[in-house]
């Protein structure tokens, strides 16, 4: 880690009013970063969530674990909360290398004068913004993102290297987007005549809410017309394509490699596992959980499990594979049967 | 809508007589854009194909539709057409803003001296074009475009930001390519020799002809040697991979996260659904259709229907999917069966 | 093939030194350039593998067969070698064009002073090259690249268009990374919490050892802390997915729209086919291969072959869609046996 970005160090105590916990071990001890069990290093903290784990992290060369309240001693300086996870993800932040934040506005970049740019932001090399788009506070453009013309984009919004925001897309507050996503390319829309594919104008746009989270090489389409949506707090993995009219409730997840089509609908709190599915126009209802490389052909029930190919309940996909595994011997039952069966015919007639 | 790129304003009348339509209603009546039933605004027009999207649309806000030649009356102004999809579609893109329409070269743009420049060319920001490529009259090429050594472009086409294409491929006319796509990376080739993979240099290169469309982040490699090619007319969806030496023929459609393996080939008119992966050295013929996430291993005959994994004919593979639903079922007629026989055997023997 | 970047001319006679190969024709013959049968040109060479594949070369019109050594006599000039293929291979790598060699530094890049730079690097045009980077002689990064702060690349390392490296990454030496891919992105990270998924910053970096070659729109996510290891010689196809904490081993093939899950562990010499989904956690052990399209959730054993979702020994998979497909007669057939008992039972009781 040489990037020097961030050479932060925190005090264990300071670390553990930030997290409301309560600290058994030396207060002034300086900790220099947050790491997983595995790769923990002296000076550095970690989190263990039960006791085999706290056990593997007082093996560890971590200098301060965070555990549950229920943990009364340990061999390490223990920092105790409520939620382990919850409070190493508070505290990694701290940590966080901010390479992006540079206020200003570098000279290869290309502005058009219609544009509205808000203040604090860091415009930096070969960024284009077009015609009236419109750039909210502290927002990071870093290099090579194109934003398009009448584009809206709201505070404290990061767009890494590489992204482009295509025209009239509006893009909320305390976004992140990853390198290299494309935000409204056009819909895939034709209608077919002899001898070719006429093009369908999309003309709507994409409408990305606040606190969204979308990974690398993603694509989200522009609607045919109205606008394709995610939803606040939804959190979007690499490699994702989601398609024209498509909208997306809040606080989804959505893992990697996983396509929606046109037109359809998830409601709130659902999770879509990696390589996932999902056909057009149907509709996925709130906290619905999707296994990975399933196909969604159909609406989805609320708090529904499904998997498979058509997708349909979990446990009875989990029940279908298993005898699919028995088929050989299934197969070798029924021609036992049909030899019995002949037997007895035989000795009957 | 702020791009204020494209204000079209069109009186119904001209647009009747535009799709050579009826128009039943008020030829003043001034038209602002196109859009879908569901996302209608007064002064736009929508389009309904049957009965009962005639009805919603009635119920809608929209000022005009656009109705089939049967249609004898309606509450709102209607256009009568052949085909009011068709008809939609031709008018839509009337409405098209186009932000990239912007002859002139920008001066952060880097052109080579032997580059070959067509008339009305739009060249923007960070755009780089290299020795001795050419580039047809009316081309786009939007902010960030990559044109490699000895790239032909026809004329009319567009490329979106951060497309790349790599040297000596071959762009049509009127060919669309949507933001970072990659034409003419290496294909994936190797020799394996003991304790390495020997690289095989990728020595052909792409040919799109004409009138082609593809999506935003898809990857077309170069052939080993000749030419990967995608026939006339295709339009190629969102995040599909085209490997080395695939040819894929006219008009065909084949839709987002797609994969085609090496020296594969597809005829006329195929359409190819989402997620579907087409093995290498197979052939699909004309007018064929995979449904989504099959895997095609081997030869798909003309006109056929297919699916699954790997991929048959798509009634068998429904019929089979029913029968894999009731896979429980049969285990337990199975053991039912073999109850009753050991009971028959018991009182015969 | 325009580019003028590589004229190259070899004779027959120093071809056939260099792959330490005996000529049986013309040793002062031009070779032009290397292609495959079907694509084969006069003056340009071929290669052959076995005696179908002779009898096709000798029908092409290339100028020079490379075969083995058992291959007596020919119509053509012939160049006998112990392995056709690894020859063919060698050679076309003289013939590969070098676009992207132009030592020297282009005026529109933006470069850090703290960066540090080797001797005879080619820096194309709008890179971006970030605070203390360290790029290695004879790099080559190409239009667009952006190397974030503290990144290590090593020598001889070549970045094709728009690839973007974020901080503290570290790229070895000899590696090929194509167009548009992305190294470094935030590995998919949360905790969830009522009403919300909290992120958890994700700490760690990525590491590609040499000689590795990496496709176009590839995503290797960084690791939550620690790293995500790409190892030496190991080749990605195009639209790849690595996710944080992921090792992968030496010399592993991974073919297009793969994706692999958090913390999971390739071991070396494996090969996972096109479309592949692995699962997070779960290790895949030495000389594996997993087919097509297949979802691997659990550890696969050294040398295994496996295919299916879930994946399992390829060879039973092959076993069960056999039977699959004859599901629908293997219905009726219970139902006969239903039939005939029934039949039984009646002539007993």
């Amino acid at each position: 880690m040489e990037t020097g970005s961030n050479k932060s160090l925190y005090k264990a105590g300071k670390l553990a009013s930030y997290v409301k916990g309560e600290l058994i071990g030396d207060p002034e001890r300086l900790i220099r970063g947050a790491c997983g069990i595995k790769e923990s290093k002296t000076d550095y903290l970690t989190f263990a969530e039960n006791d085999k784990k706290v056990k593997d992290a007082e093996k560890s060369r971590a200098g301060l674990i965070i555990v549950s309240r229920d943990v009364t001693e340990s061999s390490k300086d223990i920092l105790k909360v409520d939620n382990p996870r919850l409070a190493y993800a508070k505290i990694s932040q701290l940590y966080q290398p901010q390479p992006f934040v540079k206020p200003g506005i570098h000279s290869s970049s290309v502005i058009s004068n219609s544009a509205h740019l808000g203040k604090n932001i860091s415009v930096h090399p070969h960024v284009v913004i077009a015609e009236k788009a419109e750039i909210g506070d502290n927002v990071i453009l870093a290099p090579g993102v194109y934003v398009g013309a009448g584009v809206k984009i709201g505070e404290n919004t990061i767009l890494h290297p590489n992204v482009v925001i295509e025209y009239d897309c509006v893009i909320g507050n305390n976004v992140i987007i990853h390198a290299g996503s494309i935000i409204g390319a056009d819909g895939y829309g034709y209608v077919t005549v002899p001898d070719s594919h006429y093009k369908i104008s999309q003309l709507g746009n994409v409408i990305i809410h606040d606190n969204v989270e979308i990974g690398a090489s993603v694509t989200v389409d522009r609607a045919a017309s109205g606008s394709t949506i995610v939803g606040e707090g939804t959190k979007i993995d690499n490699l994702v394509q989601i398609a024209h009219n498509v909208k997306i409730g809040k606080n989804c997840l959505i893992i990697a490699q996983t396509g929606i089509a046109g037109s359809s609908k998830l409601e709130e709190d659902i999770i879509i596992a990696g390589q996932v599915g999902i056909v057009d126009h149907v509709e996925v209802a709130r906290k619905s959980k999707v296994a990975s490389k399933s196909l969604v052909t159909k609406d989805v029930p609320a708090g529904s499990y499904y998997s498979g190919n058509p997708a349909h309940n979990h446990f009875r996909e989990l029940k279908e594979q298993a005898i699919r595994r028995r088929l050989p011997k299934l197969v070798k039952k029924i021609e036992e049967l049909e030899r019995k069966l002949k037997k007895l015919e035989g000795k009957i007639s």
